[in-house]
């Protein structure tokens, strides 16, 4: 697959990834080295919690979005280096058992006044096997144009 | 520790977490699982990207910022969950042998009007061994009233 450039995209651009499923084995192995709190270890102190059940880290579940995203290749060969991430919302927990799989569209592009890059944002979300999403954020990329 | 509840909380209550220090295995361990990118996981072909050699996943920095968070207890024996994040930005890449650190104030407060919980943003850097900022970002968290 060839490199992509700055050139090659525009609003309204649209990636779906691949789906992984999230296990508990997967939620506990993340959680012990990144998110060592009892509502991601633990099933029965996770009963307590405002949530009342164990639940992935959102981090987790920001790890694998872009584990999809990448692995979709939206840039071609291009890596893709995001600067700055926003609205990054969680409407509902991420559950053991889950199948994930992301959806992402461009919605700005634009180009830099004296560097040999531009920029776009693109608005991604993380969905499980429902529909339901389990979160939504906003890129900003920052990509090389092809001059 | 004894859980604290919103009313344990105003504006100004500052956290200073412990340090972690990254190393180049503990990058590429993170990036074959979430970040397989050749940026964080191949020191030669890492040369040319725009960033000029391998950095680590600013998705690990996020996580390695959670990590030290939950282990500095802000909330106490209450589990930190976060609604929302905001102005997510990554001034500077984390590099292979690191140390970071996470500085992190509350700048503003509410209480849900119907329900027994309250809010609070808080604003963190992860900072670098020589204190520049390699992480900022703005949480939206949720924790229980005392009553």
């Amino acid at each position: 697959m060839a490199k992509k450039y700055f050139e090659d995209f525009a609003v309204g651009y649209e990636v779906e990834t691949g789906k992984v499923k999230v296990t508990l084995e997967m939620i506990k192995d993340f959680a012990r080295q990144y998110d060592p709190q009892d509502i991601h270890l633990d099933e029965e102190k996770a009963k307590d919690s405002i949530l009342g059940r164990l639940v992935g880290s959102a981090w987790q579940t920001a790890a694998l979005t872009i584990k999809l995203m990448v692995e979709a290749k939206p840039l071609g060969d291009t890596p893709v280096i995001g600067l700055e991430v926003n609205d990054f919302k969680i409407p509902a927990p991420m559950l053991p058992g889950d199948t994930i799989q992301v959806r992402a569209k461009i919605t700005k592009v634009w180009r830099s006044k004296t560097k040999p890059y531009g920029f776009f944002h693109m608005s991604s979300e993380t969905v499980n096997q429902n529909g339901e999403v389990i979160l939504s954020q906003t890129w900003t990329v920052i990509v090389p144009t092809r001059n």
